[in-house]
């Protein structure tokens, strides 16, 4: 079996199971009922994502490449902190969707990131909560402020209404910050590609210009390989004339 | 009856409405007399606001596709918190006015977005004072505090001097956040392409070269063809003066 | 007379005044000793900016399109607030010293973005302790402060430490904030412009062979037209070779 | 011996001691134990480098020239307070390892950026925890914090829960918030491009067609020329033929 049959196979379970994943984070964050059963549902699912991992490398064929690609996988599953990480694979569905879907550069990106930071943005809050909820000193104290927090971070804008004070969440934090550079990154680049396109539409059209001159030059070479093809013609005739004036005389 | 031309009809009627509407709630927030006055002027406006979305997805052919690419008029129109971003419809009598002067393409996105950012912090102080006003704990007691806040919000500042403390004055703040990311990069990119442009200044004489390049070529098939062409004429004479010596002879 | 004359004579006496203006605003703020002397030298060059404002706009051609493209100047000399604008003819020096150097484009845009955002934050953080320094609860105490102040202002990391109370401070604050963003924008878009460029050498090989390409096509219609030529001659050759064969029979 | 090669002997020497200086420094602060070792060490890697630069400025052909390229350098070594600069010889290393390792545009300057900002970050955390510590009123107490500190201000998200107090913390904070801004510039410029190129793949095909345009041009060109000799011969079989009548009559 291939890595690459091994991954089509999976890859429908894997994403009902990172959805699982959210919904069981979710419930134990927020509602803080059931603890126990999320725990387990979160733990069964993290050992799926184990033997997944270990498959996916075994299967692979270059096996550091792999692992250098897959770094982000592996810290997602070696540290519990970082658990959140696994539900990047929810974000490589809408790689999937958008695979299919024949949509243009630009717009594909565009989506990719916006739902790669709602994603973010509310995975970062429940987490932030999880963590500063019962520090002492805290003042991310329900999953409100979590989300606005999020939001303040992630834009950079960083009022301090709210900010972490463990260092887990101060990780977090980072991640948030990062990715609201990033996402500021890709907003600009890609209407800085737009807006050059758009500009661009007019050297386009002298670049047309460009080559409807050669296509006049074609057009040229066209007329002169007719004019020496009669050319042509008229010494054939000028051969065969004389010999007929041979015969004729 | 169309929906282009319900559109066309309609356009500047919804805009003075529009207009209207800005002046009845910046007069019901800011003076905060003749508050009944206002209400029933805006809630009027909102009818025919309605009207003219029935009416537009009634008419428009591909329902779906409209209801998808006004799902922000939809918002601004169903939830009452949102009833601001019915001004956008000013931002579109720029459109108008664009569309006739000619401005080149750049110059129209860095209008376009000025205006918009100018009416966004000035509606966005608005709508901010009149749900935080009144909060227990509230900074934004005044509407140059809620400018102040304003600007330090889009421009992703955030001293922290000032922040909302409502949720309504929170969702407020993170549509000025993105406003201001938009606008941040809506600048850089047009600085970006003006930049490549002027760079790039240099490459089209390279360009403007190789089409002299051409023009070159094109002028050597020129001879070319002119010199074949003088070619037949002395074969024609050829075929003629065997003839002429024939008669001659 | 000209306004390009009057603006070449009045070049440098009005650059050396900006440059007495700043010095004098310098001492009157910081060292706060000969106030009266200070502002009287203010005063005195206000009133010669007023005179070359009025000179200029009665010597220009077209008044409506200096006079919108000069508002900056008519703000910065009616209304004694903005009176720091003035500094701005400063800036215009290096427009002259990089007009004779040959600079390239990108250079010349980062050196002057460079020093206009120095100058900004220089006289920025004088202005803003000139109106912060006596107001009640004011946290902008100093010199360093205000210096301090003003990078965390410009850079849009906004930390709160310090932030201006007097609407005369907020103004000022909004004036670099979005100096700031036009700091961040003119930096990004530079270096992008430099990293297409360098990432375009490549494109611009292929451009090259592109051009070879047409060189070769070049040398072809050159061989081709050799050929015909010579075609040419054994025609002539032909014509004459048997009027000498009919002479020497 | 030239500057050149004194540069490439000394690489490693210098690169070795830059890394002996940082470890040094981290003891220094970090441990705050055998500091009088730590500083005899950093000492001695000072006096080397000042020897570095007095050769490297007496070797250099145009001195004005290297003087004013390595003024970071001759600030890093003449002021105590921004000796940290002296580790910007690691990001040299940088240098060297891409030089041999082939990497793209793009791909190198991403890798640069991002050493040169963790460098500076946790250089910057150090020194700052280094002046800060002990600086009545202060919020940065221990590593921990700084780090936060110093990713919170080079993200420019500046929530304000710290903040720098003493003047060269303040001078090691703007450091921090240009490095910022430049980290953003560079993401945002570097994602442009690789946008820019990913929509402009299109714009290649098309440019390509240009391309087989001009390849069918010389493909006519060819046929053309393969006519015209082939009519050459023709003449030529004309010329002889008339002999070969003449000598056959």
């Amino acid at each position: 079996m291939t890595l690459g049959k091994w991954q089509r196979v999976t890859e429908w379970p894997l994403t009902v199971l990172a959805l699982v994943f959210l919904l069981a984070y979710s419930w134990e964050v927020l509602a803080r009922t059931h603890v126990s059963l999320c725990e387990t549902t979160i733990n069964v699912i993290w050992i799926v994502f184990i033997i997944d991992y270990v498959v996916s490398i075994s299967l692979a064929h270059d096996k550091k490449t792999w692992f250098k690609n897959n770094l982000l996988l592996l810290i997602s599953i070696m540290l519990p902190i970082f658990r959140p990480l696994r539900l990047l694979r929810l974000v490589a569905v809408l790689n999937v969707l958008n695979r299919t879907s024949g949509m243009a550069v630009r717009g594909r990106i565009t989506l990719y990131v916006c739902s790669s930071v709602i994603l973010l943005i509310y995975v970062g809050s429940l987490a932030e909560l999880d963590v500063e909820r019962n520090a002492p000193g805290t003042t991310i104290t329900d999953f409100g402020k979590a989300i606005w927090w999020a939001f303040v971070t992630t834009t950079t804008v960083g009022y301090g209404d709210m900010s972490p004070v463990t260092w887990q969440g101060k990780c977090i934090a980072v991640g948030l910050m990062i990715a609201g550079i990033a996402l500021i990154s890709v907003i600009t680049a890609t209407l800085a590609s737009w807006i050059v396109d758009r500009v661009g539409d007019e050297a386009d059209k002298r670049a047309n210009e460009t080559e409807s001159e050669t296509t006049r030059l074609r057009n040229n070479v066209a007329e002169l390989t007719d004019t020496v093809n009669r050319l042509r013609d008229d010494i054939a005739k000028l051969r065969e004339s004389p010999t007929v004036r041979d015969d004729g005389r």
